[in-house]
């Protein structure tokens, strides 16, 4: 049995206390949270489950082999270190951390501590997404050429990060999982548009050496809920739209080559393919249980999580880049040899 | 009677050819088009009508009082040049030239001859992008936040201009027609992904002296046809989706606001506002004849053209600035205050 | 405090729970279900509640002021006797009995024991029926012409009853909500398209003294989730779906009138109205909790409940018409005087 | 050459015009219609077909071979026989005849002038229908156990025929294309909504030997366009939506299944099945077109047409036997062995 430690019980927190508490080797076996009034709420739900004042009694408590972390980004590299440190495993919410240098301390301790450190991009975790990556590495779309993501709805502002950080980070992840190759160059740029709060519309483009173009378009400004991604590929293209309920992903056979041989001719023609659409039936499984069952899984088998400290700090690299580029008005940022390297 | 030479015969020159064949104050005189093939179809077609082998006799022909261009790009500015020239009023198909230059000197040639030049930017002429206008003029949307426009399909792939030039123009000159004021910046990233061809995909963003930010987002190679803009506001916020039979558009009365008035206090909170959609009833009048009425109207009054030959030049100055930001990666690229001032 | 014994713990059952746990002025003192295992997690989910063997018991129960029945359809009429007969306030799930013979007794019972009987006709507290009765109470949609439902999806085939008791009952209940006036008329025709369980596809028409029509379309084997009404007035025509989720009611300003006043010329002509269609904004309460709050106003002030025995009478009523009907292969069958007078 | 005399040029009869004009093998001869102004339109459209003041004239004509009608139901009849008399091949608009009886004297006298007759039921020959077909004849779908269409909107009400001979004649001829059994009773209910005008609402069921059934809900009183019909099997269900740009067929790998084979057990249980959905591509061919080759294939050929002037007949029973039904308030009707064994 593993015994859970849970530090934040704000909006993700009560899913991670769900998710671990109904997990069949997992024990809910203390939260925290530094308001008292989500510390009351958390005691009323969760009977027998301990109820800390402080995330120091998080990491002394010998009954706590992990921790998850869900509080505010600004506080993850702290209550990571802290954790790992006392000789825990460690999921933190997306972002990992506020700066790829917080991520990178967090990457260094797990590795000295030989401890799991992973993080919540849960997106990874859905049907959707994990169809998508099968689809890629069946050769299902050929070489991709783009990724086009619409992510807007109206709200929730945060008050310590920008839509950036709050909604682009989950098209990061995702591209991440989905790509074979990493970015050469990000672009962003950004509007703000009520006065003394953080940036709530974001347009985000990526390069890739291939040609292969991302973007990504956030915005908390929208009178409609959007979630639709394109992904185009040289013999398929899909949409992934997650808020159907049930057909999230249609594989089009569709596409345009280039007719005729000769090398720069006029007489080069567009041809255009038009064929059948299929959307694969999905698992309705909870994206949040497999994610915890992986985390679980990670930590019996001693197994690199699928999202680990690695991933999570490349996504905050990528961040920190497109908030740079934002600074700027959209000024392309490369992205080093060292990051690709990593 | 006005008398109507058209040039050009292809994709958009029957479209022409009906509108005006079917305006109570005009007569389709004369049809020319370089291929003997498409000067047999007109024949079929409009009988009556005189076909032209070159476009000299269309200039040549007293009878003519106006040219209307359907030609490719490359020689919009020759054929214009030639018929003010001969002191016809001239109709082209959008863009008005295939360079910022180009289209000055036919402004200028416009100015001399006294002549209407009126550029067609159909989507200025549709009853949503009209009633988009009305209601900013009213002031109900308030101050504009972004405009953020997906116009992506598979197709069709034009040799002689990139995905900018063909659909991205529809945006500038929607922007034009209902943004106040002028950019400040442009940048565009765009994608080739069919070899040998001009680039298919292209991701623009203007920058405006307000905070305001314009998106659009053009594919000649998606899986889907999409035509769908945001429009967001102080006030409401819009959806215009042209593919839509009867509500193309949608007015929300939804925003956030900033609660509290402490200058930057962590207790500063964003309050949502979720009212009634309205979907106002649009007029079903084609776009190309509103354009037409507009043309003729202009040409008995006098009146400059809601698509005049320097609006035609500003959208074209943005192309090249598109363009000029996209070799360089997305650089942004400023737009000058002689622009602004034209 | 109402002390609320709940009886039945399967599907809807733990919803209920739910309600009166959270109600300010309940509190859950009892539950029963004959399965034990149901029993069992009703215990591990609600701490400090009474898990009862037997329903006798939470008769029995002085703490007990209201009884909540969501148990089989056929152990209503029992379950629902004994609690009225031991004084308590009884609320059951649609539909209230098996039988119009069994409905009356319950009502009889309540009237004799002077408690609030109340069926949960649940769609009837959704803010978009609610929406629906005010715009027809304010004469915005006119006289009414037709009620249109298609209400169809894959499952949840029941055992006990057939799809007419399943789904059908939601729409007659809206429509003894909506319409002010009682159907004189109804027909239905049945489908079983899985051999040795019950009907699964059901078509329902009834007609109305005033010439209005409406129509039910109920199906457990439809290959997507259908939940869509046209309702259609002289003045107005609304779209409900309730699978939208925002704009759950379109009001369009459509219709069609005779032009022409003499009697019977073959000049009569029809003209076609085409105004704004308008979405009003729905709030998002839950419709369970509206009815939880009107039960418990209703237990507190004497006042009869909107959905009370009679009303869950009469649609038992109607749904014995229509398998009457049914089982003659659609033959319409009269609703008699007494039925209308009630 | 097959020379082509069209009587009527209202609605439908310029859509003929053109299909048959385009088609290799014809040649539109001579146009008739009653009103002047129709014949002056026609005569402008079509330069060098002869325009007919009478039908005789058409009939009389030796250039022309067959006959395509396009006129008010009520005058099908005495047309065709004049057609069929001058020994002309014959096409007419659904629904072939007013009555049965005229429908069978129609086909009574082409099989005495051994000339085509066939019967406009434009559906049978979209793309679509034609791929359901296929489907349901590879059984790709199992048994069929449902139709279910909706088939309504605003406008435009007949003032010579009702909605059901307008618009459900749809569906029974695509019923008639897909099933392979006839039905052996109909019901129709009707409102009629506009005082003075035809029936504008209807809703027909059929029932089959097999068990299916089919239900046509037909309305021109509708706040929307509604085209959708679900097709149930025993294996997959599709639905068809016309008013879908390109996926008008999506197959659904869905259904329910019995659990168990004890006779009447209650352990018997329903087990479902989710699986991909495909919809498969169609070619983009005018139905029109379609059935104008097959129209002139079968007057080259001697081929029976797919609809013919039998199965014409066969849905004007149809009709009448609703309308039966639909006076007497939705009572079933018989469909006599007569009918099923012609």
């Amino acid at each position: 049995m593993i015994g859970i430690g849970l530090l934040g019980y704000g909006y993700w927190g009560p899913n991670l206390a769900r998710c671990f508490g109904e997990h069949a080797d997992c024990r809910l076996t203390v939260v925290h949270d530094r308001d008292p009034a989500m510390r009351t709420r958390a005691e009323r739900r969760h009977l027998g489950t301990r109820i800390a004042a402080t995330a120091a009694e998080v990491f002394e408590d010998p009954a706590v082999d992990a921790v998850a972390i869900a509080t505010p980004v600004s506080t993850h590299w702290e209550l990571g270190l802290g954790a790992l440190q006392a000789g825990k495993h460690v999921l933190i919410e997306k972002p990992i951390a506020a700066s790829e240098r917080e991520a990178s301390a967090l990457v260094d301790a797990a590795a000295r501590a030989g401890r799991i450190l992973m993080v919540d991009h849960t997106f990874v975790y859905t049907p959707a997404v994990q169809k998508i990556r099968e689809l890629v590495d069946a050769g299902a779309l050929g070489a991709l050429h783009y990724y086009d993501s619409v992510r807007v709805n109206l709200g929730l502002f945060q008050s310590d990060v920008n839509v950036l950080w709050d909604l682009a980070v989950h098209d990061l992840a995702i591209l991440g999982h989905i790509f074979d190759e990493s970015p050469i160059s990000i672009t962003a740029q950004t509007g703000r548009h009520l006065p003394g709060r953080p940036e709530s519309m974001a347009l985000v483009t990526l390069a890739y050496p291939s040609g292969a173009v991302a973007h990504v378009n956030v915005n908390w400004l929208a009178p409609v809920k959007v979630r639709q991604t394109l992904l185009g590929g040289s013999k398929k293209m899909l949409v992934y739209n997650d808020l159907e309920p049930s057909e999230k992903i249609k594989v089009y056979d569709r596409g345009a080559h280039v007719i005729g041989d000769r090398a720069q001719s006029d007489a080069l023609r567009v041809g255009y393919r038009t064929g059948d659409m299929w959307a694969p039936h999905l698992p309705s499984t909870e994206p949040l249980r497999n994610l915890v069952d992986h985390f679980v899984d990670c930590i019996r088998t001693g197994r690199r999580p699928r999202t680990d400290g690695q991933v999570g700090r490349e996504i905050v690299g990528l961040l920190e880049a497109a908030e740079c580029s934002a600074r700027e008005g959209g000024l392309p940022v490369s992205l080093g040899i060292e990051r690709l390297a990593s």
